[in-house]
């Protein structure tokens, strides 16, 4: 079969139409989709230069997340598939709730917005200088501090909390001398509320490393497979909630940590 | 009117829920809401709990995308305004396009995920050791390197598109030598299409500034003015294509810079 070209149209940054359009699409394996997002749709002229070439490709379907009928109009009648993600929820709330809507364009970018932009921000700056053990001395104006051996994934998921969360994270990364130890360092024990542990399945955290550095003991199998077993280890020993990273994606990681050290839970 | 009980429920992180569920219930500014989002609801269990307890408030409502018709019943059958994002789509696209679905749990958490997670995380290395003028000498290998005065927003935005979209994004300080000779460093003019500027009203640059280091020349009004003026002649100078970031956010800013350079555009 071929391809089907699925464009994701907003009138902002098309972020909420391309993630829930993808997540509904992902549900029908057996079709080839060609995905394209369109943002910043925010005039008649584009909204119908965009679906006038759309009515040229066959097959094609667009999901949109357009809050003006002007802007919709064009695609509503076009001779394509089209489902409005606004639209229709709305029309169902005002229908059985009875609230009055109040259309505003260009909204669909505020996702993660849990925080004020301010508090991202201070955070992100945090997060950075917190990077890969810098800043110890700093700890105690951490959020969260993520420990693990290298390469288990610390940087991007402490990155993604803070710009998404507004969370100041720091990230520690165990080294030998702990992991031989089974000692969890001083400046990591007076935080122990704090801490998040990340694992992974050492044939992936081996494959990671031999990307990195071939050579050495870095990526070899008895070193990773040791460094494995000691860190979780220390995570039982201390009680640090931990994680294994080997298939899931950095959101994931990530909504997991909030829920078990914030109790973002039912 | 008291605050309305707004529940994003998901199978995965809630993230596509939460985030297309606020873009809607903005558009009704008059309603007080209350947003809980509670990820990782994959058991019948777990879904008879929340919807048992959601039951006991009044007004409350629940947007959800959960995929399994069984953890939707609780749901579906409770005494609440319940909206399933993913299935009501689905049944029109079964309906339209008679594509067959294969549903599949906790896929929600893909967004932004146009770059493979390989893909990602070396993108996220690459920006975090090119932040603020670091590693020059690496900027034959990014994709985009951002420029700007101190505080406009550089780095919140290079880490959005490494993590988001797999980018290598270096980013580099404007700071007084480069901006009072009028000439962009030899390092940056080799490697001018990849270039994007930010730029901020002084005003709220000051602002910004004054909240990290408010004695000193550094968030003076006359120094803040001459630094914003000075990058915008540069950017100008060298047709360097370039956003005000005054009141826009880090996602909105990524998805301009990916427009802008990458012609994703109509």
């Amino acid at each position: 079969m071929n391809k089907i070209n699925v464009y994701f149209v907003s009138d902002g940054t098309g972020l909420s139409t391309e993630q829930l359009g993808k997540s509904i699409l992902i549900q029908f394996p057996d079709i080839n989709f060609k995905y394209k997002t369109i943002p910043f749709v925010n005039t008649l002229q584009k909204a119908q230069t965009l679906a006038k070439k759309i009515n040229k490709e066959p097959s094609s379907m667009v999901f949109s997340t357009l809050i003006h009928d002007e802007l919709n109009d064009p695609f509503d009648s076009g001779d394509f598939f089209h489902i409005n993600f606004l639209k229709q929820t709305i029309k169902q709330i005002e229908a059985i709730k009875k609230f009055k809507p109040v259309p505003t364009m260009g909204l669909d970018y505020r996702f993660g917005e849990t925080a004020s932009y301010e508090k991202r921000i201070t955070a992100m700056d945090f997060t950075i200088s917190s990077d890969d053990g810098n800043n110890v001395e700093r700890y105690n104006k951490a959020d969260i501090i993520i420990v693990g051996v290298s390469r288990t994934g610390k940087t991007p998921v402490s990155i993604y909390l803070a710009l998404m969360n507004g969370l100041a994270v720091a990230n520690y990364p165990l080294v030998d001398s702990e992991l031989e130890s089974r000692e969890l360092p001083k400046s990591l024990q007076q935080f122990k509320n704090k801490l998040f542990g990340l694992t992974i399945a050492p044939s992936r955290l081996q494959e990671i490393r031999e990307k990195r550095r071939s050579t050495g003991k870095y990526a070899s199998p008895h070193q990773v497979q040791a460094e494995i077993r000691y860190s979780e280890l220390l995570f039982n020993k201390y009680d640090i909630p931990y994680i294994d990273t080997t298939s899931i994606s950095v959101e994931e990681i990530s909504a997991s940590i909030r829920t078990r050290l914030f109790n973002n839970v039912i």
